[in-house]
């Protein structure tokens, strides 16, 4: 099984709209371990979206469509496999009734125009989308599949997950399929690759790396038999996967690096107050918006003026980070400094910056040289604090239980 | 002239990188004039960079690419046009020296592999890429044209404006272009557009608005008999357009949010200090990182616990605001409070929200209510902070001149 990626939207060609949707796909078809020949993006014409069909019916024997199920008339889709597959559009009232159904439950009146989305052809079987009017297409026709979705990202990927994924699953063996994500912090794409290099090429689960705001990620998928085995295999690969990366991992799945951060204090009972100077506001940002922030976060106070060129910025991070703490009566201070220079050009200025991190145990200190635009320097600088940060709290809550266990 | 871009590089069809370089290409293709049927990803597989080459060749006359001509083996995008034209690839000599002089500018010495970026076919065109090693090419052929660029956004965005789009102006009726984006915020796109319909139903030059991140944006697109007509005529609907949007312009192409806010205040000689309470620190975020924040933004300080269930939340930001300011000893305070709280479901959390901002002349206040999940209250909320903000001290500054004056 091969696929083609047809994302179809006026929007999508006139510069308004970047196709994400097409990201996911890809990322998920890699995952499934189905070669993905090309993705393109049509507007809302029949003729155009017709040709393209054909492009990749011709190329593929499975075509997954996004976008253009709609109410409207610009909505063109189904219409537009119908005429490739010269079968007949016609209204279905179980479909009909389910629209209106999920109109009425939220106290509306279906609008007329909405059924002509209950329209489908013989050889589709329609997908349910629980949140949304637009029901998908599975269609199942001369070997070949064609997926037909939402444009809407939440409605596509939910109904890819819930009702595309287990009905291609025959097409690549049956058995189960299960996703895990690692998230690791602090070492680079290309380290990351490295350490894992060997299970990546003969682990029994796919495992690709990328790299992201928060870091790199892992992401296992385990294609097994049943469920159940999917799962262990995931918990083996993610075993074996943790042992080479370490305390990289900050954790998996839906957890964020400020959540790890802040679970972290929670672990250790403590607070924390920060101080940004002239760094911007990247790691309070990480931190502030946590829905645990409110308990571990006491206060964060943001600076602007330039740091004085000072061979010490160090000590001064080291201080800043003491006095933030007890100004604040939190038990951890985190002090952030960054002096800009100008460079030959913006994208060459010269960064330092100075890190502190004090506990009731302990104050480390780390600084960083760096050469790049202003902007780069301080999303940099707001990664490496949250490592720099996060290290020094897994640290002190190890010293910490060694000292209780003592 | 219609078009069809072609984007080429196994990353975007892995589900590692999505294409942002089509809807750039897009969005400049509209302003153009020149209609984009299709656009397509394909990876680093030359029989099938080739056959979709066919397929874009087919279907327009101007075929533009990004991506597959870097210097290693993968990159095929060379190969694929010289096999589309059944034109020989040699390396062209000139090209060569221009390459090792990049190298030789940086100190290094010209790896031989990137001697392939010096391959070209009869039929085109080499454009200099002063910021890169790959140049791009200009094909003319059999009433085609195919403009092939670097995939790293920076270089194609430059070879773009600087090379391709002078080459393409006469196929579109010579003359000159020229661009301008006046941005907008606190009016919705539909109301922008509502308010501009006839001028964009009517104008000589093409304008297009954008919903974005720090408000909506209107671009003119002027395609005038020479540049001087181009300006003019930019001048000419700028000033139209200002006239329907009035004070929700804050100002035009580099000019950003945080900086047109600061620029206020420089404007007023005021110094900014800010408390954020459970709102993240999304305002703050829009400042600090400011070249001119150490001149005008004092401090901002990031409160995380939950403020009170108040109806008078309003009047507590009123206190704040003036407190602020006079702890920072800062000559404008702005308080912004956000109180969530659950809803029935994450996406319907119920969102407070009361901003205030203190000068010199007056404290102005305002109250926002919103249901939504929070990430999207609190980015909802930092916008509005950032209209309030910038509305007061607009008024400010104008009352201040109207007081001087008189």
């Amino acid at each position: 099984m091969d696929a083609v990626v047809l994302s179809i939207g006026t929007e999508l060609i006139d510069g308004h709209l970047t196709d994400t949707n097409a990201t996911f796909l890809a990322r998920e078809l890699a995952a499934l371990g189905i070669p993905l020949r090309w993705v393109a993006q049509v507007g809302d014409d029949l003729d155009w979206i017709v040709r393209m069909l054909r492009r990749a019916w011709e190329d593929a024997s499975l075509i997954v469509t996004t976008g253009g199920i709609g109410p409207t008339e610009d909505d063109l889709t189904r219409e537009a496999i119908a005429q490739l597959l010269a079968e007949p559009l016609t209204i279905d009232p179980a479909l009909l009734e389910e629209i209106r159904a999920f109109f009425a439950a939220r106290g509306l009146t279906m609008p007329e125009r909405n059924a002509k989305q209950a329209s489908r052809i013989p050889s589709c079987e329609p997908l349910p989308n629980p949140i949304g009017t637009a029901p998908g297409w599975f269609v199942r026709r001369d070997g070949h599949i064609i997926v037909t979705m939402p444009g809407v990202p939440r409605e596509m990927m939910r109904m890819w997950h819930e009702q595309a994924v287990p009905r291609l699953l025959p097409s690549i063996g049956g058995g189960a399929i299960r996703f895990r994500t690692l998230k690791t912090i602090g070492l680079g794409e290309s380290l990351v690759e490295e350490r894992i290099h060997d299970l990546i090429a003969t682990s029994r689960a796919r495992i690709a790396t990328y790299a992201k705001d928060d870091g790199v990620h892992v992401r296992i998928t385990a294609h097994a038999p049943d469920a159940g085995a999917a799962e262990r295999l995931l918990d083996e690969v993610e075993r074996a996967l943790r042992a080479r990366l370490g305390s990289a991992v900050y954790g998996t799945d839906d957890t964020t690096l400020g959540g790890a951060i802040l679970e972290l204090l929670g672990r250790s009972g403590w607070t924390l107050a920060i101080t940004e100077w002239a760094s911007g506001s990247r790691l309070t940002s990480l931190l502030a918006e946590e829905p645990a922030a409110g308990q571990f976060l006491r206060t964060a106070t943001i600076l602007t003026s330039q740091p004085p060129l000072d061979s010490s910025l160090e000590e001064v991070a080291r201080d800043l980070a003491q006095r933030t703490a007890v100004a604040a009566g939190s038990d951890c201070g985190l002090a952030i400094i960054v002096r800009i220079d100008p460079g030959p050009t913006a994208d060459r200025s010269v960064g330092q910056a100075a890190l502190a991190v004090s506990t009731p145990a302990t104050v480390v200190t780390r600084t960083h040289q760096i050469t790049s635009h202003p902007q780069e320097i301080r999303r940099r600088v707001g990664l490496w604090a949250a490592e720099f940060l996060r290290l020094a709290l897994l640290e002190a809550s190890i010293q910490e239980s060694t000292a209780t266990s003592a």
